[in-house]
């Protein structure tokens, strides 16, 4: 089954849209500072298999951020690999934040590392996961060779087209001679992209990354990006609400997702459930509660309006 | 001492703008398929350990493709720290080529991973390379905190300008409502961003990727990254040639480095040194001392030509 039929019947079947970002910081975990790189990647299995269970019946994904693991070495690594599988042993999807982009040999490489169901003949990927986020900078010989492990691996790709942070607007709104944003066209070479790879849901194994900060965009990045899945990371710490989410989602409520990292990993922190290190699991699972059912209430909204 | 100090000390010191590119796909290794990971990654290590060994004289620094490694697994990082030692105990830079680009907090952990002496408190990074090649789409939101970083280590960047790649034309030649193309555009922003962080060799810590396949575009990106060092791939199995590098070099022969992957590491495949697998070691050390001496004739030509 296509990577959008599996997203999108998890979407209908949990009634949520909500994916659980894994950004794990050390310096956000609770506890003392870690001394070894193995202790510290121990630490973020242990803090982060107990938020996958508390948000599990909230969520239909994780999506893990590789940054974070990637600067523990080696034991982020394996950290990194034990998450995806206490993901997968939760019914959850793995959405591999990679921001990945390179050409020809090497694209191959990055989908096989990401989304190839075997590393080596017969050896397992242990690192594979269901989709993976991708920049479209390089263009078309980029995005063959990962269109093509997608496709084989019944994968799928979420490339950048507008992201969420404010300097986004410094390249990707850039005017072009046409008169469009490069934003724009970016969404409309997405779009081609993935015409071809449709599934059973009527939403292609390319999808695009379009932040939630930008509500004034939403109707013409949603028209440009019809068959397209959308990623749409921005709730929480870096501003967007889930009002702000409204239309985004297609006449059906579905064609889209919302990440949350800190807004629920770390919602003892900091915001409307901020509370002591000893009660952090029931902020966590509050918010994420919380934050699915808000974005229920736009979803169905969405769904009605037409 | 700054990365663009260290880098054309040493190009003058060696004579050669020379990078070798360590690409290991397991498929042009000798010998049979690896049957585990532990074992693939032992016989990359095993091999450009040798590579290393044979090209050490003739180049500067070793550009190592992440792409390659992460399709490994946990011991594809294990053969990318290793191989880290290897090329330090030779003496050389190493590049590390992960065209990273994210923002804010992630965008401060790839440049952790890659660029910090240390990745906890007394804990040294054996990842640590001299210098990261980015991609700038998400805009300074995602250079500030590399550059923070690169800053406090003494570390460079690489930032994608203008890429090797046929269809690099697609997205980076869209032309803006200024008339200019897109990878203009990128030159410019890429040489705003290092602006204020100039070496003691005059030259930014914030370099930019502009392919060698496009020597049409040497002179206009050259005059636009005045003081940005250039990382110039597509020699070789790219089709770009060492007379295609004339016009990226400045007036004294400085401010660019060259890498090539194939070209060297797997010369006894195919090209001109193609030999048998028996041979292949002489094939590695003869394409690296002939591929250095047509590009220090033609960096020297470009010295004295004005």
């Amino acid at each position: 089954m296509g990577f959008s039929q599996r997203l999108f019947d998890a979407l209908q079947a949990r009634s949520s849209a909500l994916v659980v970002g894994i950004d794990p910081h050390l310096q956000w975990l609770p506890g003392p500072a870690p001394r070894t790189l193995d202790e510290a990647g121990e630490r973020v299995v242990r803090y982060f298999t107990r938020v996958i269970e508390l948000v599990a019946d909230d969520v239909i994904a994780v999506k893990l951020q590789l940054a974070c693991f990637e600067a523990l070495g080696v034991p982020g690594w394996t950290a990194y690999q034990q998450l995806i599988a206490v993901a997968r042993a939760h019914g959850l999807l793995v959405i591999a934040d990679a921001k990945r982009g390179d050409i020809g040999s090497t694209a191959t490489a990055y989908a096989r590392a990401h989304l190839a169901s075997e590393l080596l003949p017969g050896v397992a990927n242990p690192l594979r996961a269901d989709a993976l986020t991708v920049n479209p900078l390089l263009g078309s010989d980029s995005l063959a060779p990962l269109l093509d492990v997608a496709r084989a691996e019944q994968a799928g790709l979420f490339c950048l087209v507008k992201t969420s942070n404010p300097g986004s607007s410094e390249i990707q709104d850039l005017k072009l001679s046409s008169g469009e944003p490069l934003y724009q066209r970016l969404a409309d070479i997405v779009a081609a992209w993935g015409a071809q790879d449709r599934d059973e849901s009527g939403y292609s194994l390319v999808g695009a990354v379009t932040g939630a900060t930008h509500p004034a965009l939403a109707n013409v990045l949603r028209s440009r990006l019809a068959n397209v899945p959308l990623l749409l990371p921005g709730i929480g710490a870096q501003g967007a609400s889930p009002a702000d989410l409204a239309s985004w989602f297609d006449r059906d409520g579905l064609g889209a997702i919302v990440p949350a990292a800190r807004a629920i990993a770390f919602a003892w922190r900091e915001g409307p459930y901020a509370t002591t290190e000893t009660h952090w699991e029931s902020a966590v699972s509050t918010a994420a509660r919380s934050l699915r059912e808000s974005i229920e209430r736009v979803r169905r909204s969405s769904q009605s309006k037409d």
